[in-house]
């Protein structure tokens, strides 16, 4: 009596259950989907998790995805090097980018710092930061870690370890969403948003 | 400036995101873990997916996944010809072959009649169940499709159609499930239970 799927099936529910967010029943409902798709789609799908694996690394700089030794922002000499833009991950950089407000370089921790998850700052690319202040000749560093514990904490800890390099160091504003409602922002959010009020020269 | 990701990245995103129940924040945390996991780990996943591609097809007589021409179970001829159990997927056959109570055949209809999705009979194994009935001197069909909207109708349908071939046709049991309370079931199941009520020989 077979009680499970046939190897192939088992194993392919086996290895999407590994990936984060997904439990056993979305695995199962990934492979089923996979199983009944065109040929076609999943080879495209098994094509771009190769190809991206072997294609993209870290920059060799800023630990920001990259197809060669430097990410495309790295290779790019109109960007200043004084400052220094510090994040979490390379999905970070992208929604930065978006902006059009900032013009420096990037650096990607790889994570924030985490007691909970056993990540210090050894597991980060902190040391590599450090590296980067006087041979790149940075002037400013901004701290563009998540506003939650972990990237607080992460902040704090760098602000804390760039202090002997006499340069400036700020932290992203946490305030108000742009087009929130005071009425529905949430305590912490509002608090922040107090103490960070800024002269309106009108 | 670049405002995305570069391409191999962007494709795997890209990839991601068209699987089941996966919206693009899954697709990018999950292309990033790729991204970040040991290569090992990814070829594992990648392999396992053109793996079970290339070795899995559906059974040709019920449908249910197998390597050869037929499944597992059509192979074991300890199993019945004369009882048919009709289910959705192939992960109802791995739910009831747990239960250990059934020694039938089965047949796969890959999935369930919805119209909002466009799903009628000629989607689904309806026909190639009609021309088992005969074919195998099946003697009772169980209709084991999901207690639910798509499930009840697809249930309903292939039994009207069943009428002519002078066979039994039931219904897998609703009613409450083992080890639940009464108070805390829903009306429907409730009264599912009370209609389905049986007489007990004490």
């Amino acid at each position: 009596m077979a009680a499970t799927y046939t190897q192939p099936v088992q194993a392919l529910i086996d290895e999407l259950g590994r990936l984060p967010g997904i439990g056993p029943k979305s695995a199962q409902r990934i492979a089923f989907h996979l199983l009944k798709a065109p040929t076609g789609d999943v080879t495209r799908l098994s094509h771009s998790i190769s190809d991206a694996k072997a294609r993209v690394r870290f920059c060799s700089r800023c630990f920001n995805f990259a197809e060669g030794d430097l990410c495309p922002i790295c290779l790019d000499d109109r960007r200043s090097a004084q400052v220094l833009c510090v994040v979490e991950e390379s999905s970070d950089i992208v929604a930065l980018e978006k902006t059009g407000e900032f013009h420096g370089r990037y650096h990607v921790l790889l994570g924030a710092m985490s007691p909970l998850e056993g990540i210090g700052p050894e597991q980060l690319k902190i040391k590599e930061l450090f590296a980067r202040i006087g041979a790149e000749g940075v002037e400013e560093v901004i701290l563009c870690t998540n506003p939650n514990t972990e990237g607080e904490v992460t902040a704090l800890y760098i602000a804390r370890m760039l202090k002997p390099f006499d340069i400036r160091v700020t932290r992203i504003a946490s305030g108000l969403p742009v087009g929130g409602d005071l009425e529905y922002a949430d305590e912490l959010t509002l608090g922040r948003a107090l103490t960070g009020r800024r002269d309106i020269s009108a």
